[in-house]
């Protein structure tokens, strides 16, 4: 096992009716900024319990944060943050409402253009920040990371502080069950890859971290599909949420190496098409375990034989298999995996690479070792 | 899945070497107790590391706290501390050094007899308490949990606050190299009984906190028995005290009904007889299985299945086999498993029921239908 230094201190308050204690976990002479997306919590009845909550507390509503948060949007909320001596960020939505107030609260602290902090600039400062998750899928609600899109750039980068760990996380069952399908279906793909970027690695001795892994894409790949076809089941969307919360609060990448190349190249599809998070990463993850699967070869097997139950005559098939069952299990859950699903073809592919090299993101993978032209026969496989 | 508040803010400081960091994470102006045992930590080097850390640092050091750590002796730490105004006890130890570590902060801040507070007097005041752990077994250093004897009155009992999770906890499993072997079976079946009484309980539909608790168990059944046969081998070390940490610091317990019957039935027998408390443990878990088979069938059943790969003809044989397979594995791990192995005999079993009738303990268990007659009959089968 690796050294690691651990802690996440975040409150989950998980269940129905949590809503109320939020009250109780603002600070004193609290002034609230409010922020939340396109509007679907007035339709589904949140708002007025966020409303209900925020009663006597002096706050200010900033709507219309974005699936993928971009700078240009953020900045108009820092700007009121700052005119208005706001000092805590509610952020009430899915894993873009609270990366988007993490970004807030950063750059609301900080002297200068907010978008040096996603281009290195470290976090020394930040406004608390409290979630009220709607949206099962990102872990934001209990990680210091954040991803922020600049529109005129068309890039997307990630950042990260234990500063930007909210307070206390807000997980209530209830408030999944208006969620279009196709969020469940994102959402469910998104934690299974988060797992995956920390599982499927070059392995190292450590036997708890597996098995719990494990247990999360295990606990996904049963209540993923049962989530699609019963969305008022409170205890199966109850499992996807505290599944989606575990997989990327830090527990299961302690001691261990960690990949994230998925993402990366993910990003750049948002960035550059407008894809769904969750849509790049279903794309990704199979063609890059293929490309991969001589470094990844002990930990594509464990998957196949302990979560899939897959049996072959030899390593080589088995880990076929394996990546089959991986992308079948997307195809399961909605989500497309092909390129040419979304009218993509091999003409992206330069493009897709020069915004990576532009980026930086050219030594990818828990080895580094996913350069330009491996992300391009990636990217070729995934047409 | 039930509703939960959950929060744990303790820095886990895992690997070789990370006592180094305990420097910074002590508070400006510290005066610190530097609490610890019997003194085995001068003996493995563990001691020197310390005063190197404490460097500069107004310590004052109290050891001398017993295996199960006593009011007696802890009332002598909470007058030094008043005494000397330290507001900071760093506990360097096992469990009980850490457990008794609580009990000095918590007593040190009270206006009264510390007694009172494990007689239900509730924590509203604490010293801060960091950890370095020295033995893999109570999961202490990550939790809020304390069990304190008072020696006068053979009473083991209880307490618990948030306000006395320790702030770190620095893990070094080359620090359980020189640990008597006795220890480490010791603390393997404490820990495996840890996760028990959080999984072996009627079932509530939480399929991820399941496999956590599964794969727990199944490390612990894994490596327990290599860590006697290779003391110093450092993986296997590190995986044991991360699945220790983990049985015991919140997270599997989360949603679902806990038991704790066997600990409150084994606190006795410690307390009256002097076993140590894994051995206790041992003792009553397996018998009580027995006597709560029906209510606890469908978790008895997963767990011999899933973590034990075990089948039977039917369901009646698979619990028997299962409960054999829990007492194989602490035989296994050096750990006795019956009351004679202690030479008490029968003699001892009112003796035993009229302690926990003494100390309320009269509703065990996640149904509260563990009383007196049951915990005889437990007893009884312990013999």
């Amino acid at each position: 096992m690796n050294n690691f230094n651990f802690k996440n201190p975040t409150e989950i308050l998980f269940g129905k009716g949590q809503i109320a204690e939020v009250r109780t976990r603002l600070p004193e002479n609290a002034k609230v900024l409010f922020l939340y997306g396109g509007g679907s919590i007035k339709k589904n009845g949140i708002y007025e319990q966020v409303i209900d909550v925020l009663e006597g507390i002096d706050a200010v509503e900033f709507s219309g944060v974005e699936p993928n948060p971009s700078y240009e949007t953020l900045s108009k909320a820092v700007a009121v943050v700052k005119a208005q001596n706001i000092n805590f960020i509610l952020a009430v939505g899915g894993g873009s409402v609270i990366d988007g107030a993490k970004y807030i609260a950063a750059a609301a602290n900080y002297n200068g253009d907010g978008w040096d902090i996603l281009q290195g600039t470290q976090v020394t400062s930040a406004l608390p920040v409290g979630a009220v998750l709607t949206l099962p899928a990102t872990g934001s609600e209990s990680n210091g990371n954040s991803v922020v899109t600049k529109k005129s750039t068309q890039q997307k980068l990630p950042f990260s502080s234990p500063l930007l760990q909210p307070q206390f996380a807000v997980l209530d069952p209830e408030y999944t069950f208006s969620l279009p399908s196709k969020q469940i279906s994102n959402g469910v793909v998104d934690a299974f890859v988060h797992v995956m970027e920390q599982y499927l690695t070059y392995p190292v001795n450590t036997p708890l971290q597996d098995r719990f892994a494990e247990g999360i894409v295990q606990t996904l790949i049963e209540e993923g599909p049962k989530a699609l076809k019963n969305p008022q089941d409170y205890d199966t969307r109850a499992n996807l949420m505290w599944s989606a919360t575990m997989a990327l609060n830090g527990l299961i990448g302690q001691g261990v190496v960690q990949d994230w190349s998925t993402h990366m190249i993910g990003h750049e599809l948002t960035a550059l098409y407008g894809l769904d998070h969750a849509q790049t990463l279903a794309i990704v993850l199979p063609p890059l375990m293929y490309v991969q699967r001589e470094q990844k070869q002990e930990k594509i097997v464990q998957l196949g034989q302990r979560v899939f139950g897959l049996e072959a005559e030899n390593q080589a098939q088995l880990i076929d298999a394996t990546i089959n069952a991986v992308q079948s299990f997307f195809e399961q859950m909605q989500v497309k995996t092909r390129l040419a699903d979304y009218d993509l073809d091999d003409s992206i592919i330069d493009e897709v690479i020069a915004n990576l090299e532009k980026n930086g993101m050219t030594q990818l993978g828990e080895h580094q070792d996913i350069d330009l032209a491996k992300a391009k026969q990636i990217l070729t496989l995934a047409l």
